[in-house]
């Protein structure tokens, strides 16, 4: 199966599975999760868990009233609203769980769940993030991490992240992905721990470990993307100019990346959190409603 | 004055200054380079000494022949060609210094030159690196420190990128350049260095350090830029959403910028270094012809 070309070929994709999902999502009260909740509900896409702390507006809650495929769920304020959001996913009653107009602080403080254990995090795991992004220039999808939980990533969550982004690229059809590890110069230096890092990484993938995926590395954006660069720099290997995968080297360079493809190169973006029992999308303020359409329909094929 | 809008108003400003400028370039053997020579000479912008190696084509040798604007030096080979390049500038003869085809170790080896003392670095100072974007996206150009030079700026470089940015685009006409200090969140944070880097940075900016300037930070790439995402996060400052120049946390993340702005945002890029006692360009193998031309125009402003 070809790579997915646009979040149209991504949502194609969840309409043609015909597994029907049921997502849960915290205080909809922003325009933008509103959006997403007429939507799925218009065109019938999933199932929908609406947890509300009395601060949605009481024509989004008669909207709401008209679906079937929406139950809601009055809670007493945010933080109430996260919690039970956590349970019902905790326990299998949904696949998905969704932020909506809460602060990210607020519903990871209900995912982790340190004091009781019935957060989220899947025992041994390690919680990372990926996005997947629409760029007009580029001629798939193309997914990376981490833009938001792992500052600076150490090997093991490094392995851990290609793990993800291995099994939710398989999930978009894609056999064999194309996964590039992303620094500045091409060179392996000791003095950039990323750079030896990604030996071993390189080293684990040539044993088997993940599966059949082509990691290469280290080099820049622009070599893993752009054919033309590539091969003005006279690189070869099947992943440069062709990734379907980024693995960026530290958060400062994952949110450069991520506010610079979307402002300047104006694409959508969608993102997931990872390392959870079930995915968890925690969009920012600042994404646009379709941008959280589109990260619900991922965290659904990756679920 | 207002600010540049694209790299056409930059040349039109350095036609407009009408300041005759001299340019040393060593090794001018690739197709770009021999483009940037061609279109200086052809438009009578600036007088070249062209410090050839024996590499150069019977067909380009007998064109830099026919202009009067054009001086040539014949070299035993690259090194050679590199150490008379620098030597000119040092000795005051040229303006600026441009690499053609050779490796930038060798033309930085010239540059420093640490045996002889003869190079181009200026005494105490800082060595950076400035690239000028020409993004379709953005209201008008935006420069941005350090995506060559410096992996890991020190408090000390944060303060000469600073200076160097704000000499530069008093050049292009900014009386009160806006400067953005570029950081994955809002948050200052003693975990993250550069957060409390940034905050000394502000404090010294107020005492009025380097001049007329609007110094905010730490913000991400996106809320420097956007205007509209700034907004949603309602961050107030005269420097949100409308940019002059943004101070990159680390070479990872310049990097990225750049060869994302690049790529995905289709931007043209022009570049030098900093520090040195006359602007050097040193633009990459990858880069554009045209962004070889418009790094030479910057230079010689900046000069």
């Amino acid at each position: 199966m070809e790579a997915l070309k646009s979040f149209e070929e991504l949502l194609d994709r969840f309409v043609a599975l015909g597994q029907r999902k049921k997502v849960a999502i915290v205080c909809p009260n922003d325009d933008h999760t509103e959006y997403v909740v007429r939507r799925c509900a218009q065109e019938n896409l999933v199932d929908l868990v609406l947890l509300f702390d009395g601060d949605e507006s009481d024509e989004f809650r008669e909207f709401c009233k008209g679906f079937k495929s929406i139950t809601i769920i009055k809670c007493e304020d945010m933080a109430a609203a996260a919690r039970e959001g956590v349970r019902i996913v905790h326990d299998g009653e949904a696949d998905v769980l969704m932020k909506g107009s809460l602060t990210t602080d607020v519903i990871l403080h209900a995912v982790i769940d340190k004091e009781n254990n019935r957060g989220l995090i899947a025992p041994g795991s390690v919680m990372s993030h990926i996005t997947l992004v629409d760029a007009p220039v580029y001629h798939k999808l193309l997914m990376f991490s981490d833009a938001a939980v792992i500052p600076n990533p150490t090997l093991d969550q490094f392995d851990s992240m290609i793990r993800y982004d291995s099994q939710i690229s398989r999930k978009l059809g894609i056999e064999r992905p194309k996964i590039a590890l992303i620094h500045f110069t091409e060179k392996i230096n000791k003095r950039y721990q990323v750079t030896t890092d990604y030996v071993e990484l390189i080293n684990r993938a040539s044993r088997g470990e993940y599966g059949d995926i082509a990691l290469a590395g280290p080099m820049d954006v622009k070599t893993a993307c752009d054919a033309e660069s590539a091969a003005i720099k006279k690189i070869g290997s099947e992943v440069v100019g062709d990734a379907d995968v980024l693995i960026m080297p530290d958060l400062e360079a994952s949110n450069t990346f991520y506010k610079t493809v979307s402002y300047f190169g104006k694409a959508r973006m969608a993102g997931l959190v990872t390392g959870t029992i079930a995915p968890v999308v925690v969009a920012s303020r600042a994404d646009s409603a379709e941008s959280k359409f589109y990260s619900l329909i991922l965290a659904c094929l990756a679920s």
